[in-house]
């Protein structure tokens, strides 16, 4: 394929844009070819796990993902707990602020509010959250004494009422949500206190294990869309990995290889390890996943549209 | 400002995309501020800088920086001499490919094929540049023996004819390229040649300085599109500085500030040594140019084209 | 302070090396201030947090961890569970090998060999893992049914034999081994075998989370070296943050902040959260860890042991 | 090879350091085999061109440089013009402070400090070096009219008087400095205002790129060190590539391959062009350099002692 010299013109939609791509260079080849497997891996009906960091939800692509799930992209979600806290928080209609990379973080620390990157919250909205999730660990616990995390997460998404929310949706749509380390944020602490109180309240993180291998299977396709790194990746698939690996693989990220970190791993490096099949489709792009993630992802979805393939 | 849920709308354009980034959050909301920038630098009739490193010009960007000085946004260019001899190649016909970052490099070698990242440029692309340049180097030095570097690549521009080509666009339009490392390429040796037997022949590099200097004047506000490290981003703003300091600047890189290099030097750091006035407007994007530029421009353009502001 | 010319003199040392670092520039200089903070934090007798993801065990870093527990450096440990799988591996004899960061992973997974960056591990490894483990969850299900992931850590720590093994060091020496994610990696796939035929086995992430906050206190001095990202960084500040913030902190990591994410976050916008005290000793580098930590924290063993406070 | 576990042991000096190195893993293994590919080159007595960008002359790393072209290491020198600048004004007495990465450059910038990364420089700096490079280009003028670049900077060297500088050791040692794009600097601006006098002063640049190509020959071994990126690094490679490749070449950078840039550009990219030959011996180190480059080159100038390779 041939560089193509890349042109402007008037009213050009996002998919124009990423077409275009394919002949540019760069990230913008491997940006193209990340939205043909988001194609592939739906026409193929293929079993997408979404995987992403908190601060991803900290973000605007909240709203985003919870559209992907309605629109039946994603069909299983991992990710790590500030994610879940804080897509709960802005269910409850606490707002986010864009504020700065260079700040001074002493005089935010004064006014109680706390920086990611150049986003804030503040610390009311964790008090709130407070305030939110104590009574509803209450009525589970009233239900039933040990639970699954990816269970506690459906039911508690099930107490939501935001189209916007990621465990709303994935509540209805019977999409279940991987949480590996349930207790590394605010939710932990309250969980803690909570058993504390109730000594009998078992979070089951092993029989999560158990669901989030059973919820594909050897013989099904699987499909990775790694958004960042951490666990919640490593997650999705060692789980692929567990069940014969993934035939179609994106993994957007900044983190590069050179430091053999788990975030900078490579859709290649996946395949030594058979997270990855031999001959799977895979593009692993280099860049700012608030950037990335949407123009590949909206193309994808506009040609899945127009071959009348979403619902 | 708050953050906003993200949602796709079927058919979304370029416009809407980079709209809706502003409430992202990370690198998506400095994108959306430098298409800001760029829209201000144009309203408010700034000379404006555009500079670019050589693998840009290998990438599909060439045509997109052609199309650019067309419609009057670049005033003057600033690049490194790969990116003046692959725009010459690209015009004579020669077309680049795209292939893959993990390759065997040894095997290319053997094949004549030179990689750059993805891409490949042939053996045989810089031998027809030699076979072109030549007849040109000799009418040019028939014309007169000392030359400044911008002038000669003015003469040059008008030798080509291909609407894509920056060097074209430039020579039409008035558009002054300049390139302080004017030997650091193919054409440095092409440049050496001729000299031994022309001992007469000289490029200018200092006089050069001077129409860099002169192109913008003290009063005259100013702006700084950089694109890449190197000296081309460089030696625009050393002269925005001399100048008084630019109003405007976007700078989009990879590179990190944490190395202390000029590529990943930031818009702030820029302001200590007066490059650009304490009060301008700066954004700063890190990511892949080819997938950042072409995004926040366009959105640029579509602004400017509805308040008809474009040519 | 002053810039310095940088001069090897013979036989120099690593204390010399560092010792010129605060004077040459960019991480160099950050590099060494990380060291003093290595210092102070250990001669006031701060409890020490260190942190690391499961590559840095991978490496040959995990004898130098297993020394620093050893040596009344480090207090508390954070980790994957990557890291715990590895080290227990390495304890029974398994090697990993240096390989390349370009190879053909096809080849390596038809070889049954894993890469992770430019190391490998064979699958055997994994198989004797399970081999190994299986009898000794056993023996511990035969003592309780519940365990907490620390206490679970410390009993398979003193099972192994190994002077140069992280568990090793820590179970001898009480130090406990916090890892919030038990199940992310095949010790996850173990555990869940084994609870399928025990079902009133639990792991008890929850009241872990408990002994990770009472492992310190509010009024005791507090320091986190976080090497690397991930949830290892995240659980340890989080821990101080909840017990009025750390009062020594040295992130190192190839992440940078502009993307939001937890890994790139640095000591300044830990401020903000108060996960570090506003004016506390913080320093962030950013480079590749298995060089800059071995660096940094030598020359400070060098240094407290020349002052007599290294047991 | 194995991966080994890191150890401690008292009064550690670099070599003990960077020996062990080679077991560890990630870059710590790249920066060993770096240090080997320098023994190397200096035993089979290849011509070794030193490049680097001008932040590294900012910092502390310019003595060590000057004592390399001292010790012999360094046959060959390619720079930017900002380290020329930066060199002599150290040579004049000026004095560079250490600062911070996150500074107010608005508050640098009213009282004439200047912010490269976290160093700066004084104003007053530029304006000393201003009186001092006037009188020697008027003595260099009355010498003869026309100057290559590396003859000039021959002549400046000798007006020196400062064992740590690069351009005083340089003269004396007979290596000569190559700088391809000598205008973008102060120098820049205080040679057009020497030439606006003096109109028949000609920096020849293209004379240069002779001098640059015939340092070395097709039969005589080659190697490269190219600290940081730019055009000092691609200048370096197209010279060797123009005399039939490199033998050796070691790249330190923290640029990446992703965006297809020439600072990110690999060693082994390099095979492709023949900039470095098929069967070299190559390494690429991530990571800054102002850490990385003393390691591993005070191991191997260690080593060359020890075998009496040292002048």
């Amino acid at each position: 394929m041939n560089v193509k010299d890349f042109q402007w013109k008037e009213g050009m939609t996002v998919r124009d844009l990423v077409q275009q791509y394919q002949h540019v260079g760069f990230q913008s080849v491997e940006l193209a070819r990340a939205s043909d497997v988001f194609v592939k891996m739906k026409k193929n009906n293929a079993k997408i796990f979404l995987t992403f960091t908190s601060n991803m939800v900290t973000s605007g692509l909240r709203g985003f993902f919870a559209q992907l799930i309605k629109l039946k992209i994603a069909d299983v979600i991992v990710t790590t707990v500030g994610g879940i806290e804080e897509d709960i928080m802005k269910s409850m209609g606490e707002t986010f602020s864009i504020g700065s990379f260079n700040t001074d973080d002493v005089e935010l620390h004064e006014q109680g509010i706390n920086r990611v990157g150049n986003l804030t919250i503040k610390n009311e909205s964790y008090m709130n959250f407070e305030d939110w999730i104590n009574p509803v660990l209450q009525k589970l616990y009233d239900k039933q004494k040990r639970w699954a995390v990816s269970e506690l997460l459906h039911e508690i998404g099930m107490q939501l009422n935001d189209e916007n929310s990621i465990l709303y949706q994935a509540s209805r749509n019977n999409v279940p949500i991987f949480c590996p380390s349930i207790t590394d944020g605010a939710l932990g602490f309250h969980l803690f206190l909570f058993q504390q109180k109730n000594p009998d309240f078992i979070i089951d993180v092993v029989k999560d294990f158990g669901n989030i291998l059973f919820v594909t299977s050897y013989d099904e396709k699987k499909a990775v869309i790694a958004l960042g790194g951490s666990i919640s990746k490593h997650h999705a698939i060692l789980c692929t990995l567990l069940n014969g690996g993934a035939e179609y693989a994106v993994y957007m990220t900044t983190a590069h290889t050179t430091s053999g970190s788990m975030s900078g791993a490579t859709t290649n490096e996946a395949k030594s390890w058979g997270k990855v099949k031999d001959d799977s489709d895979v593009a692993t792009v280099i860049g700012d996943v608030t950037i990335m993630f949407p123009l590949a992802m909206i193309r994808a979805l506009e040609v899945l549209k127009k071959e009348e393939l979403l619902e």
